[in-house]
């Protein structure tokens, strides 16, 4: 049997402008425990603004999604644009500000963003195959605004996230620290992580469970 | 008994221009894994270059290792100036070419490179204070430079690298993955992580393996 194999689509590198770093390694560190294989994606596209992680603010500059998010990927990524379904058994999508920044506007707009096109295709293109997808943290609204429907999924318990979660048609489940919710019908799995005040190992747990999960709905 | 307390130092954020981010996220994740807790520092200074991590050339941005830093520390990192060794039971370093970079000029001068004056400080008042220090992947090269003599310790098994740490003084121990050198004597402790060509997991059992033998050091 081959190994199952997984894409990670990041958003940048580090939480206020990009993808969760803790996130993103321990998604790639869950699936290499459990047997797997992975390749890393990013849109080719600039970043919505560029946080000074020291401080908080924004700054002037401006950086690239896929060149900052082949940071974490340690220079093995490829354009979400060539990403094909059939290449893949799951699709996985760490959590961070850049996942409500550069994959979608969520950040700003709520239940009124616009997603990536990039993105939206190789959600749709697996939704399609019937394949699975997972979401960390804050990527699952990305997952609620492409999928519609009543899909089930969970941010955790911030109320207001979960009501703009709602208001783009999905069913919030509140969760605690590494609980995953799978959606059966949509093949959706989601953990909460960092939108829960985490420590490092509860990160690692969240993105253990998603895989589990993940190929539990494989069958393997 | 109070949880061993370990301090951190970053050297920016990717494995080409900075601290190699998986050996710096699963150092984290072997501390609180371990029952540990960490503090982050790194030195508030210009990086040597920035490399497009995509195409591996260099650009003509200019980053801050402690600003970059703050990316994988989630924003909670200290500038390493303020570093106190009386505060903490041990001090780690991950790799990445940060190390050879920023942190030291190892990468461009070999034997004869110079190191941060903060991270020569940090060095050696854990040395003096008779408390372990751990190093991952090319990290051990600065603690060569900064302990001389014969401290043993490993980068893996790359003969020109080990040339270079051999001609500081110290004395190389050849290992493969997840294997650990203890110098009893320094207390120093070390592991080759990425310079092998390894997985992901055969970098968090190393990182487990330095955390582990720091912690026995410790007696603890």
């Amino acid at each position: 049997m081959t190994k199952p194999n997984f894409a990670v689509v990041l958003s940048g590198c580090g939480v206020y402008d990009g993808a969760e770093i803790h996130e993103a390694v321990l998604t790639l560190l869950a699936i290499d425990r459990a047997g797997g294989a992975y390749a890393c994606f990013a849109p080719d596209r600039a970043q919505m603004h560029v946080v000074n992680h020291l401080t908080g603010e924004a700054t002037a500059e401006s950086r690239n999604v896929l060149v900052e998010s082949a940071r974490i990927a340690r220079g093995k990524i490829s354009p979400l644009s060539a990403f094909k379904a059939a290449d893949f058994d799951g699709l996985i999508f760490p959590g961070g500000f850049g996942a409500a920044k550069n994959l979608s506007s969520f950040a700003v707009d709520g239940p009124g963003c616009s997603v990536d096109a990039d993105v939206a295709a190789a959600i749709n293109a697996m939704h399609q195959a019937g394949k699975p997808i997972g979401a960390l943290c804050i990527a699952p609204a990305v997952l609620a605004k492409v999928l519609g429907g009543k899909v089930s999924l969970t941010i955790g318990s911030d109320q207001g996230t979960a009501a703009a979660i709602e208001a783009m048609g999905a069913t919030h489940c509140p969760t605690t620290h590494a609980e995953v919710v799978v959606d059966q019908t949509h093949k959706v799995v989601t953990s909460p992580c960092y939108m829960l005040d985490a420590s490092i190992g509860q990160i690692a747990d969240g993105a253990a469970a998603t895989v589990a999960a993940i190929l539990k709905l494989l069958g393997r």
